[in-house]
């Protein structure tokens, strides 16, 4: 039985070679290029690649692993765009990620801004060249984009923003996480096993699996941010590689601020089991949800 | 004969409505998207709509008018998204654009970097939907995105940033105006032609009429960035929109500050005459050429 770490070295392995060639080194020397190359190559725990990974093991789907992780590697790169972008002064302003000085930081706010520009534009470039040759996976490339648009990651942002310096209800909160950080969630769930189906608006719609499948990253995403939220009181720069207590100093609306950290944690453990009862369902329909039942008990015991 | 005032207004007609039904009007209180409309419907002369409407009547290309409107408004998109991107305090700093306060000094930075994204990322969604029913569009949608990209607008404005306080030689003048401006400009002219015969990287290659589009979008561009450095000299904030008198200020290369004002001038023509000589093996290929011409002598002799 293999352990997180593990599981997380063996897609690390899988997806930097991926990320690697993403940019022609023939252009290495472009600033807006190194820029890019400095946040997509930082580390991280490459969560949605994994996601990725363990959903395509999961439901056994063999023949697609190049375009599996040709999509991971895309999605991923719409991920550090928007980190960013988020981490820029006039965002969140952050001047620490994944252990490193944040990209505005190091390259100053013009070149992130293009950065971040950059990387979305070449997600994007990536998923038009696929739809040249495979049309078929032209609707969970549309969904990739709908979901970190405006009623996705970006509309989760917007509301963000405008939430700063004002308490907002949980109700809202909700609706933020779902958005900002559940939506790529989502694709990540989703998008190996629409691939494998060459899923389509009106065959998603009746698709149990699919069905289940959202509803188990509905579950991760909200547990992932409540332990996000919680990670931010407990833990330190040191460990997280960003900065801590943020967010009580900003006044932000966290679950932890708006709950108290003792129903911040009732709640996390709530949305874990929610995550294991949608992994049983599964696993009655053959599944093999080991692994993800893994990464799930993760997500929730983490201290980073 | 019509004059260039009408085909302007005939264009705006055309594409504003478009433009317009961008955004659902059930998200029209989000942020984020009161400041993309902002500055997508602040008019402007719609220069690269209207090339794409021009194209079209040149070539006579029934059938598909809805598509190309489709296409140039994702191009409009795109191009508003650079605009308010670019006049971030971090990268040109301009607080005036199209006779109105610049995105972010309306909504403030994260809303205009927001914006931004919002932009781009509905042009992606856009052109991955029509990707969806018709595929025979997606190496078209897949050029947009590379001309956008670090092959085009991207990577023009990085060699742009990276040529702050800098000076530098005409050829690399030449081959960020090539991307920054260009790329976007010939995206406008070959993209209805594409559409209608459902170009591929292999039948495009072949094809003598979007080589001579090419090279007619290639003397438009430059022609119209020349001009820009001139009328950045003999022009006023009222009559042009924006702060004039800037490069020269901000000691930016320019082809006016590279070769002086006389040579500017001669170039500007030599492009001109150039675009001309196109237009000319077009019309004898039987293209009614004449809007193009009037298109053409207006970006020459244009005072805003």
């Amino acid at each position: 039985m293999p352990d997180i770490a593990e599981l997380i070295r063996s897609c690390d392995e899988w997806i930097t070679p991926e990320l690697d060639k993403v940019f022609d080194p023939s252009v290495s020397e472009d600033i807006t290029v190194k820029a890019a190359k400095y946040s997509l190559m930082a580390g991280g725990k490459r969560l949605r690649p994994l996601m990725m990974k363990e959903t395509s093991k999961m439901m056994g789907l063999t023949g697609i692993d190049e375009d599996i992780r040709y999509y991971a590697a895309t999605l991923e790169m719409i991920h550090t765009y928007s980190l960013i972008h988020d981490d820029l002064p006039a965002m969140d302003n952050d001047d620490l990620r994944r252990g490193k000085p944040t990209c505005h930081k190091a390259f100053g706010e013009g070149f992130a801004v293009l950065a971040g520009d950059l990387l979305l534009n070449t997600a994007c470039e990536r998923l038009m060249s696929i739809a040249v040759s495979k049309p078929e996976y032209a609707y969970t490339s549309y969904m990739m984009m709908v979901r970190a648009g405006l009623n996705g990651m970006i509309g989760g942002q917007s509301i963000d923003l405008a939430s700063e310096d004002k308490k907002i209800d949980l109700d809202l909160l909700i609706e933020l996480q779902d958005k900002k950080t559940g939506a790529l969630i989502k694709t990540a769930v989703v998008t190996p096993y629409m691939l494998s189906k060459k899923l389509t608006a009106e065959t998603a719609g009746a698709d149990e699996d699919y069905k289940l499948l959202i509803n188990l990253a509905s579950h991760i995403g909200l547990a992932f941010q409540i332990k996000d939220d919680i990670l931010d009181v407990t833990s330190s720069a040191e460990v997280l590689g960003k900065n801590v207590g943020k967010d009580a100093r900003d006044e932000k609306s966290t679950f932890v601020t708006l709950l108290g950290f003792d129903a911040a944690c009732d709640y996390l453990n709530k949305e874990a089991c929610g995550a294991r009862e949608v992994l049983g369902k599964l696993k009655e329909r053959g599944y093999a949800t080991a692994d993800y039942e893994i990464l799930t008990d993760y997500l929730v015991n983490r201290d980073m």
